[in-house]
């Protein structure tokens, strides 16, 4: 019997892969028809096992890729395995917001014919550069947030077809409602050895990610309470057993608090005040900025660290709050982010959608576009064969 | 603001604490009448945060305490602090049988009057020890196992009460099936970063422990077929919303096999072999017999480790089946543990139980004893109130 | 101690109203503001409790009501107690197509200023009417049947505006997915006395009402596989924890089967062939053509009727499969409809929009309108209040 | 085609018999083996459909059969068709104490080898006759309160072996907890055609029944408050996601009051004075005792029937409170009582006892017994089998 050695990022590459049934598939599908032959694709795209697997099968479809992460999440181990594999990989760790800026400017430098991008930072420097812009037939975008600066800031220039990926409704309900509704129930669990059912949770926003996280919680024997100011949504909350308060109603009720809001400053110094000894904080939005950290800091009369994930603050009046995570998303912060099934299928949909416009993208009209009906129904039917 | 510098040890067991409710009230009730004054306690028990909490608050009781833990398990740097404590402790992560023998006897040398014992092997030891056994009072024994060997072995010598912990129904509730059943697929999410909904598991076993792994798997959407030998427990499985089925008819439906049964050689080389190709395989039985690991090795062609707590196997038919955590209990292995509060109510049983010995021991038959129905329902009721 | 006599008809309305407490609210606002002074609007609604609520509160808002209920549903007791508060009440339970035709006219005779029509019959008699069409301000439309009407049929003469009730989403949270969900499980129980943990469920179809249904099995304890050709329905239905299978793959492993599709002839001699002994069929969608009845009454070699709402059909095999409720609409025929909240938001919606078309109609643009969003908001608010 | 016509009783019988899987395999074994050949069998039973089918099976068994029910829930059609069959029955729906008398005397005057009890009813006048004495080789005894009379009562006398078929954890299971937990569910929604999710109901007591209904409520949506004085049972509500409190902090809050407890006075005035206007209450427990009509009764100003299951009592405040089946258990009184298959699980503990009473009553010591372990674990096993 052998015993394979493997890189410990190549290893989380390949158990990624083993379960990234729909990747597979395409792979499959791509290494016989070579959708990519020929052409370079500049990658911008958080750095980890998962997308690095996306990667793979483009290059199998037969595209040179220039890729970069973004600043802070790169992970070095996985990059290393992807640039012995021959992909141009620019960016560490360690990088910083000027290290970034370099890094776009290295991958747009390979002339790319098609970018997938994230945040709308590879557009940003394609159009900053004729010779790029000339060559470029269109591209993909990963987030909400490129997405709105292509309509407000580039809306003019934009002279070839962005397929916007997170718009998906497909995409909302499995990797936002399933995958984070998971991802941070376990995250929470992991960091704190806190027992679930009975536990008091006060949820804060009631989106795709806040109904996937108040459902796992309840259906674990939780009692929950959501916070929501859309009554539509509040509404569907309440028929699904939560029972809806404003926050100041529950601040001394709750015992951990949840913020999956996409606003800043939705947990601040007035609330601070006035919570129960021993309340937990956590945040499961995109930024860091939901849970107001600084006010928190200035309040306190004394920090104390519990371990990598929890830091407590004793507040002059003897109570404790104790912040998880530091306040960052807390599924990536504090294990091993969105499950992998579910970002299969986000990543398939960016293969898909980059292959529609290195085959047929003259016959895209330019702009933000939604991925396609079609694309989106393949991947469906491939993820639905996947888990039966 | 000032920074409070702890050791890792110590930070761990106030995390513990702050969050061991039950065990703060018995504490401030112990403090204030100091039912060990005077008294030596040797215990035997995993040395861990929240172990660590119980010796502390039989300390505050009044108590002189010799602690000694099992082989592997114990951490030292819990250990430490309890020693910078003024507790006696003997024992570190890496003694084996032999050391844990010395240990043992070096417990047993303090003239202990009260025994927490776990498997038997303090009450072993005091019997074998003339001036030992003339002084003991009683005590208590954490493990069914132990409790056997007091009945089988020890059955004549015994004059002495011993109250067993584990058979309390309270306890098999709250920590087999809720700690249990929230450990074991937090350890798994964890562990594998897979998705549960619609996922295959095949849950071996239908005691407390495996119910509650099978129900929070199905609350999470997750499908699940159970596998159960006595007719009325798989009866309640399946009014629970449950698959019956034997292992046989299974074996090529499931994704992740759980075994919960107690028995070795659950999982064995006949399963094996028949196994999908992607199979992961998990214990979260108290020992790691249940999953034959060694045939599972000879079977292989090929073994990659994909992570501290994943390892492959590949077969000749190029099959591969993933093992977790080395076949050992997952949610000990791979994660933290029982949640802190379920733990809180086995612990709050053991310090009622010890100070019972130690201020009515005299009213009590010797022999093993169920906990009294008082203390039971006094722990209930204060747990009850932490909830609340 | 009194003892109230009241008719059967107005007892109903009246433990109706006890729960409509968003319609109680409405009331309250209405007689204060009389949005309705002076006006006659004509009513065509089926005539049961909960609608006859509905007529009562816009009579209190000042209105002169014309009302007509649809062929073969007019509960003639409610009819009555409505008729004798002076509201002018055409046709009875027995009236067939052409009574409702002679109805409808005289609804329209009453030269309405505004009408809540059910199916388009209304206006289509309106825009007959020249006098009638000149006062005619606008009116709301129950169903998507009359909406699709409106705007095939009658969109070039219409010229005053028309709510559409049926498709605002918050209807279809609350009254197809939770009410529907809740209405139709609890029918099939009462209807068999069966027992629905363990049982296997096939429901065909996994829109909003399907959705709910299924659902509400699942976490009742029952298998449900679900029967879905969208792709996207069909993946949340696998990650809600359901099968999702071919119908032709389970017609011998169901045992009860629902249809929930909005389409005819969904289960046919085909399926019929092929199922199990005993099979159990009902329909949860709108229309009774979803079992074709027919072909099964031709299979059949015996019929035996087990109770009002079961009829069992003996085939030639020996095999015996039971119809439920004559395949009309089970929560309807069965019992007595959707729960009187859910129906609540709905009738508040009508209300709203009426007083809407009342006072502000001339600021609305003609045809087909979706139900304004501030009345939407406004009437997730009020039901929020109501469940607190 | 043909069209059979069936007396209404024997078409109820007949549906009961479809799904009673159980007892049809049973039938099939007594046919063949005939274990009551030239015996008697006493007895006395609600006689409703699915009872019915347990006679016909004894009969077919071999044993000869006189039967009566318990005063006043006789369903008639039912007497007529077992008696068409050549079964011995006495009684009528109209019965009262003094009837019931003179059936139970007539049912012993056929000098039973074997009854099956209700209550003692059937061995105390069999006691009573030295020749019924002295031929009777023993029985079953359908209820707890039953096996505690012939504990209490006749201990001393009885030199025969009574099997008490409510005792055994196996029906605690399937009827009290899966069946008594659907049945009430539905019974509250048929009768009040009122919303589940959302809804805040109050249970009082977390038995078997308690906790069936408990979580079915939870399961669908409601938010459920637990009442229950055992801390232990307490304690398992909490985890499984109930809150608990005491009745009087939940007076105003609760909408719904359910009382399954067993005791006599649950609800009472000083409850009645401060609940809300509009509460509603219902019985689930074995007596009609648990809500103190009397008292409401009396509290109220004026009352008004609103349908056959629906009484309102308005109060001096104004205040209206609801009560449902006039107290009585909500499941029998307004819908179908337990579902058939949790019925039907019962009736093979009972048909399986009796026979044990005949082929081996010997062997078995007197006075009221278990059921004997293997007729629990066989039965068990057949449920499974019928449920797969």
């Amino acid at each position: 019997m052998g015993e394979k050695k493997t890189g410990l990022g190549r290893a989380r590459m390949e158990w990624a892969r083993v379960h990234q049934r729909i990747m597979n598939e395409i792979c499959r599908d791509f290494s016989a028809k070579r959708p990519f032959e020929g052409l370079t694709i500049g990658v911008c795209l958080h750095v980890e096992p998962k997308t690095a697997v996306l990667c793979s099968v483009l290059a199998e479809g037969g595209a040179s890729i220039a890729l970069t992460g973004s600043p802070g999440t790169t992970q070095d181990d996985v990059a290393e395995a992807l640039a012995a594999d021959g992909i141009a990989v620019y960016g560490r760790r360690a990088d910083g917001r000027s290290e970034h800026a370099g890094n776009i400017r290295s991958v747009v430098s390979h002339d790319p014919d098609i970018v997938l991008d994230n945040g709308a930072d590879l557009v940003a420097a394609v159009l900053a550069s004729e010779s790029a812009h000339r060559r470029l037939r269109g591209g993909t975008e990963e987030t909400t947030t490129g997405a709105n600066r292509l309509r407000e800031d580039f809306a003019r220039e934009l002279d070839f077809p962005v397929i916007v990926i997170n718009d998906s409704p497909l995409k909302s309900i499995v990797e936002n409602q399933f995958g984070v509704g998971q991802g941070v129930v376990e995250a929470f669990m992991h960091a704190t050895n806190l027992m679930v059912p009975a536990k008091h949770f006060v949820v804060i926003g009631y989106g795709f990610c806040g109904r996937g996280i108040a459902r796992s919680l309840r259906s674990f024997g939780a009692r929950v309470v959501v916070v929501e100011v859309d009554e539509v949504r509040a509404l569907e909350a309440v028929l699904d057993g939560m029972e809806v308060r404003d926050l100041e109603e529950v601040l001394t009720w709750g015992e951990v608090f949840v913020t999956v809001t996409g606003r800043a400053g939705i947990l601040r110094r007035a609330h601070f005040e006035r919570m129960r000894d021993g309340a937990v904080l956590l945040n499961a939005g995109h930024f860091s900025w939901e849970i107001d950290v600084e006010s928190l800091r200035t309040l306190s009369v004394e920090t104390e660290t519990f371990s990598t994930d929890i830091e407590g603050f004793r507040m002059a009046s003897g109570r404790s709050i104790y912040l998880l995570a530091r306040g960052e998303m807390i599924n990536l912060a504090a294990s091993g982010g969105n499950p992998i099934e579910t970002m299969d299928l986000g990543l398939a949909l960016q293969a898909r959608s980059l292959a529609r416009i290195a085959t047929r993208g003259d016959e895209l009209s330019p702009g933000p576009l939604p991925v396609p009906d079609d694309i989106n129904r393949e991947v469906a039917r491939q993820m639905l064969a996947a888990l039966s």
